[in-house]
């Protein structure tokens, strides 16, 4: 499975590829950061992000994308300027008919380091060592893109493990009431 | 110029649009709401509030696009949200290459009413007078978008008039220096 993890931003939108093989093996495909100029009219700068985003949904081919779910901002204009870049980014996804996944900083920090409060640096060296990287990817920001594709993967397996054993739970109640029936009708 | 104003929302977003001919005449030529529901997903809300401004501007080819442009919200969520459905938008606005222009609330209630704190009421009467109505337009929120489109008409023309005013000032400078050469040369 090919993660695209988008870290929505309308002057620094930071995008991680991340592919799992396996449940536990996770490889960085690519990682980038795109850049709008703060001069541009808005509706250019969200112009730009559509056409760059556009062509890493088309070369990656993701399986699914993964966008930072903001609740907290210093202020609400840069909330609103995350919401624009994150739209741009929802919307592609729903055109391009990609599973969209959404997971907050706290989900994304408690995924990778073990604590929802960890600070940037923390989460950088971690997402280094979770995907074998000679370095820390540059800009530094990137990180946090890689590491939502990081979350998605662990998050999606754990769900689907709590979906597993869910349906083992289901087929024994089936069995059960099966058996059940069997003695009623001796 | 027909105008079409967007007012943004992710679960109402209002659209009017209003022509002027002349300076001060101003007619409706269409208001409504587009309406998402909470349920669907994030990315699928998107993708309709898309649909449906992308019919509009086709359906109107308005010479400008105003957008509300939101700086105080109750809570970050509600800015996101408005973020995103602004976000879109813009990008259609861009995509069609039709000129964007933003005003804030406050400058939208002072155009129509002469006060930037007037209240929504004020702002419904207001439009029904201004575009000559028989009655507010339904859902009554659909008139901030309307009050949107009025404001741009009447911002547009005092930029023109502001505008015309320094080139006549550049003008006059201009044929200053031109004189003052001449009379250097005699």
């Amino acid at each position: 499975m090919i993660v695209l993890g988008i870290d929505p931003g309308l002057t620094r939108c930071g995008l991680g590829v991340v592919e799992g093989r396996g449940s536990q093996i996770l490889t960085m495909i690519e990682v980038g950061m795109i850049r709008t100029t703060v001069d541009a009219p808005l509706e250019m700068r969200l112009l730009q992000l559509e056409t760059e985003i556009s062509q890493w949904i088309n070369r990656i081919n993701p399986d699914v994308i993964a966008v930072e779910r903001v609740f907290s901002q210093l202020n609400v204009r840069t909330a609103m300027a995350t919401g624009q870049a994150a739209g741009v980014a929802l919307l592609l996804a729903a055109k391009a008919g990609i599973p969209v996944a959404m997971h907050t900083p706290s989900e994304v920090k408690a995924a990778v380091t073990g604590s929802g409060r960890a600070d940037k640096k923390q989460v950088a060296l971690m997402v280094q060592k979770l995907l074998r990287l000679d370095a820390i990817p540059k800009p530094v920001d990137t990180t946090d893109a890689l590491a939502l594709a990081i979350c998605h993967h662990w998050r999606g397996t754990g769900d689907s493990k709590i979906q597993s054993a869910l349906k083992e739970e289901q087929a024994r109640l089936e069995l059960r009431k099966t058996r059940l029936k069997k003695v009623a009708h001796l």
